[in-house]
């Protein structure tokens, strides 16, 4: 009788109304007879993140928070931040995210790019042409580099340090591997495609060795090329499915790279995350799982696209509960929701993506689907 | 009689075939009656730099060439490179450029993004309807930044210092205002957007900061906004229209936008770039001007597309020898030598954008429409 304790962490704006749906979602899978006959059970708490644990408590994150998602399986987080608050204050709602990842030392962040649904591809500023069949995961480092390098902050000048131990870079790359070999299926590991300015930063140089090293040593057979930076902005717009595979970058690429290929793929909405702290299976370790997109503060209540929450709380099916098969059928009943009705779907779609629904619609429609 | 000292320098692999045929346009140009008459005239001097420079002086950036480029009114340079000098030795043809831009004090880096002529906005691989009227300028801070911050280079741990004083962003904001002015022409300034990740970096918390006390200060009628930079990766691709206007970046995030901006508008093929140590008309400098594309080592000889230089010579004209009205005429041709025939144009095209024309071919048409 697998049991799961789950985190949800709604955060501000936007954050606990996708977070609502993607919650909606999972109960409807739990009472799915499939996975009801193998008494599955989800227990979930719910608490504040950023903005809302400001207004409460005066800080972003709260050690109580930062324990109970130590003891939890995963984390379902929403998004923070908002001009309530600020960018630039002590205490930014920001702050709460990247320290919540560095608490659960979420180390990898698994963010994957492809259209959740042939119906959508169209939606993409992107020719059709060009983006469909893409489908790449971008990997992201997630608690080094630059983010958590030294500070210096004075009137006049300011700085962060980028820097990066190899033992940080080794680990991320052996992450690479198990998503490249997952990627891959049947057909034998995906390739992976590694992201660096080694040609100016030394820390890139440091990032493409231990890459290739550590590739060397322990998983030969996965192709390994070496990509710099600024060749990447222009490869994923020009031909995104030549990265079919797993992108693997540093925090502040990552950042930039998972936004540019959400971009790709037609909506941040389509966008999911996962930030884990190990490889599943081998380590024990609490998931955090989360859309990319930001709390968009400026958007009108309802409206806003949970299919990248839903997304990712597919995810954390995979990759924190070994349900690979409820995972399959949530990512199959998002595809039927979105799809154009000639083709058997559903057609519900909010205003990013040139529909009409409402956020609690679009997540009724998933539901039905599964 | 108005006479120019330019140094051209090739560089590697297509650099010296692509500024081959930049020269040749700019002799057409000094040989039109409308130039003649005012007796302009160009002084052309060539010599070696990056990998050429390494095999014939053992270092990728000789002190004669810097003296010469700093002796001349402008710099004409093609692209460095390849894969006989390596990338991570401690001689890269690489440094060279980095090299000269930081002798030659050029702070700023001007990178428009615009399609070149209406019968190639079809070559992006975005849709014609997201691309069609696009017209921005990346400005990139080119000697400050992580680039040029200390570095550490240990086998176990590495970093960068990505670093920035308060005059290094209020001189390139100004530079923003002074092109902000120039791009929007009689219609008044065109807006400026600048970039940075403040919610996370120390650096661009400064940066964000001294844009606006420069902005609110100086030039408070040019529209400023500020967009994070994971953000500007996705609105670049889903609506660079909206971007019209300046786009300023530090030197890190102006390398990759530049590159996701020619991806944009279809090719790195036309994107030029000029790189000033002054503004115009109020500073004396020397001027660097280079398309933004690297060196292309695997393209077979006479394959390359040479309109990023041409277009870079037309800058040169532009910035460094007051000769705006060349500037527009060859940006005319170019225009008419890559316009489809039923629109009156030659058509002529390189491999790059769909066609099959070769380097001195296309460089041909430009003369000829010119
Ligand atoms: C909110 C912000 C700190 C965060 C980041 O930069 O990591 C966000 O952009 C993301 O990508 O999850
Ligand atoms: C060649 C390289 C050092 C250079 C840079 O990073 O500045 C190039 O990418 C550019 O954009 O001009």
């Amino acid at each position: 009788m697998p049991s799961f304790n789950i985190l949800v962490l709604g955060g501000d704006h936007i954050g606990p109304e996708v977070v609502g749906e993607a919650v909606k979602v999972l109960r409807a899978a739990e009472a799915h007879p499939a996975v009801s006959k193998k008494n599955v059970s989800f227990n979930l708490d719910h608490d504040l993140l950023g903005g809302q644990s400001i207004d409460a408590h005066g800080i972003p994150l709260t050690p109580e928070v930062v324990e109970k998602a130590k003891k939890s399986h995963a984390v379902l987080f929403g998004a923070v931040g908002g001009p309530k608050w600020g960018m630039t204050g002590a205490l930014r709602p920001e702050t709460s995210v990247l320290d919540l990842r560095k608490a659960l030392n979420c180390w990898a962040n698994i963010r994957p790019a492809k259209v959740p649904s042939p119906g959508v591809a169209k939606c993409s500023p992107v020719k059709e042409s060009v983006v469909s069949g893409t489908d790449f995961i971008v990997l992201r480092e997630n608690c080094g580099g630059v983010y958590f390098g030294e500070k210096k902050e004075t009137p006049d000048y300011a700085h962060d340090v980028w820097g990066y131990h190899r033992w940080e870079i080794e680990r991320i790359a052996r992450m690479a591997a198990y998503l490249a070999k997952k990627h891959g299926g049947a057909a034998g590991p995906s390739k992976i495609t590694s992201i660096d300015k080694a040609n100016v930063l030394a820390v890139c140089r440091l990032w493409r060795d231990a890459v290739a090293k550590v590739h060397d040593a322990e998983f030969p057979e996965i192709p390994l090329t070496n990509q710099l930076s600024d060749s990447l902005a222009l490869i994923m717009v020009k031909n995104p499915r030549s990265l079919n595979g797993i992108v693997l970058c540093d925090n502040i690429f990552g950042d930039l790279f998972s936004d540019e290929a959400a971009a790709i793929i037609g909506s941040l909405g389509f966008s999911p995350s996962a930030c884990l702290a190990g490889i599943p299976g081998e380590e024990k370790t609490t998931g955090m799982y989360e859309p990319s997109h930001g709390s968009a503060p400026d958007l009108a209540p309802n409206k806003a696209n949970p299919i990248a929450t839903i997304q990712s709380a597919a995810m954390m099916l995979r990759y924190s509960c070994d349900l690979d098969f409820v995972a399959d059928a949530i990512d199959e009943a998002i595809s039927i929701a979105l799809d154009d009705k000639s083709a058997g779907g559903l057609e519900i779609r909010t205003g990013d993506i040139g529909g009409s629904a409402s956020t609690t619609e679009m997540g009724d429609a998933v539901v039905s689907a599964l």
